[in-house]
């Protein structure tokens, strides 16, 4: 067996290798392998893929595993795999997630970034004998849409707060007891008209593309905030650019956006509108789990599967059985 | 029975009231009743002072109860009331703390701040390129000097997020099991050789007046971080200064300070150092526990004990019962 490393997952050789317990070749092959038949003569039955993007005309080569070091299969074209070939992903992207989660609610109540600005000898006395009382997130209703495991993990933390917390599920299970109430998609109405943050914690679908509309937008109590660490068409663009213009809710913390740059060099702006230069809106470029951490959680569950894999165990979070 | 606000307290009146379930006669009188036998006219046996301050230089008037509307008892001179006299006070400020602690902890590792600076139409394709990773809490050790009501609020909110919490108790006692280790006061090298990050909730007493000195400072990891919600004189001011500009520790959240203004006018730096000129010092005005929702927790307590004193029940935070 061998594991063949394809575009930005070769950039990860040494976490894998890291996390490995026996020695293994390691391949590494540039991106365009991953959609174009050079790659075919490389690999062999018994080997694992690592990659983000899989593609082929036809048929694809045969082998054991194609493991995607992300969450998402989207770049993933089922049908050029062999029947044989079994499919997993990763998460783990949940911890840094919540933690941006909470570090922006923590924000939006303390504003430890002005208190830190404000601060100087010459003010101090003044601050101190004047101080402004900020806001606390106990109590609090935090509405959370999609309660897979990034909308349990922020659950998790929120609960620690003393916040309350409304989930809206699909399935409408809580197996852990994370929520105060886990509202089926019907509740929408009701979980934003209680929420002081309402959190897109949801995959886009086209039951999810355009859920936050103006309509949606005008149920949400006029002080609430609106979190997007999922993808920016759940929320319609025009909508909340104009509730946020209008203050017609309390702001928004936005972590993804409507145009993204291909490729190397291509500049594009992050949406029709200018919500960076809203006040009550906190943005940020899709960082929210970009850690230092998360490569080295994700390639030791790769590297738990290969071993898996070499000892004939089931594997870890499989997505599609080999036939 | 009637209540007297005195000084500050009597700023809350329609906190106090808000929370009352009978109508009872409030008395409001200014901050130099608590010093003056002014006040010795006003007040009868029944009665119950709320003050964060009181002195007489003989024996003071009978009254039913001192209620202090906090938690400390420093402006208390207890041999001033009448042995008749209970003395009992409130706390509620560990809710807030323990959320400026997180916030500042999330600050340090995810730097929002500076994400949401970087942010525009323009950067965004080339930072969205080129995102450097954060930092996470998870996994992280923190370690809590005292382990009273504030250092258990950050517990309980640190294990969410699933960092290692190690506290040092005089009593050694964790009856919530909050804490991965609960250390006698000998486990301070220890504490401080693991923790990434040391909040110092400890009371300023003689035995925690410059606990932090350079010695402890010195076993601490290069990358630590302090963060004191306490007293600012259980740090060494010349010790941490100096750490913190060679950069021997991380560096340090300050939201307490070695100087304070008096009366209404004083204009004092907060330190004899140039603390906030640091880069890696995050510093606020004494803000933590600053919060629109505490004079409301506090003053709902205080209502609840005018409401047992008058059903004859026992009191909540007795800390002097009366004889």
């Amino acid at each position: 067996m061998k594991i063949i490393m394809i575009g930005e997952a070769a950039n990860h050789q040494g976490t894998l290798r890291a996390s490995l317990r026996d020695p293994i070749e390691i391949v590494t092959l540039p991106r365009e392998a991953a959609s174009d038949a050079a790659l075919d003569g490389v690999v062999a039955g018994e080997d694992v893929v690592v990659s983000l993007r899989f593609q082929r005309a036809g048929p694809g080569p045969a082998f054991r595993l194609l493991h995607v070091p992300g969450a998402g299969l989207d770049g993933i074209h089922l049908p050029s795999l062999a029947p044989s070939c079994a499919v997993c992903n990763v998460y783990e992207h949940e911890i840094p997630i919540a933690e941006y989660v909470l570090a922006a609610m923590l924000e939006w109540r303390i504003g430890l970034a002005a208190m830190r600005r404000s601060f100087t000898p010459e003010t101090w006395s003044d601050l101190y004998r004047n101080r402004a009382p900020h806001g606390e997130l106990h109590g609090r209703t935090l509405g959370i849409l999609g309660f897979g495991r990034i909308g349990r993990a922020i659950a998790t933390r929120a609960r620690a707060f003393g916040m309350r917390v409304l989930a809206l599920s699909a399935s409408a299970s809580d197996p852990d007891g994370l929520a105060d109430a886990v509202l089926a998609p019907e509740g929408l109405s009701r979980l934003l008209a209680e929420a002081d943050f309402v959190v897109i914690a949801c995959p886009l679908t086209e039951a999810t593309r355009g859920l936050i509309d103006a309509d949606a937008i005008g149920r949400m109590k006029p002080d609430a905030v609106l979190i997007n660490v999922s993808r920016a068409e759940v929320a319609d663009e025009e909508a909340l650019y104009r509730a946020l213009r209008e203050r017609r809710i309390g702001g928004a913390v936005l972590d993804v956006w409507y145009r993204y740059p291909a490729g190397s060099t291509e500049v594009v702006p992050p949406a029709r509108r200018p919500f960076h230069a809203l006040p009550n809106v906190l943005a940020t470029p899709h960082s929210s789990a970009w850690t230092e951490a998360l490569p080295r959680r994700r390639y030791a569950v790769i590297a738990e599967n290969v071993r898996r894999l070499s000892a004939g165990e089931p594997l870890l979070n499989v997505v599609r059985p080999a036939a």
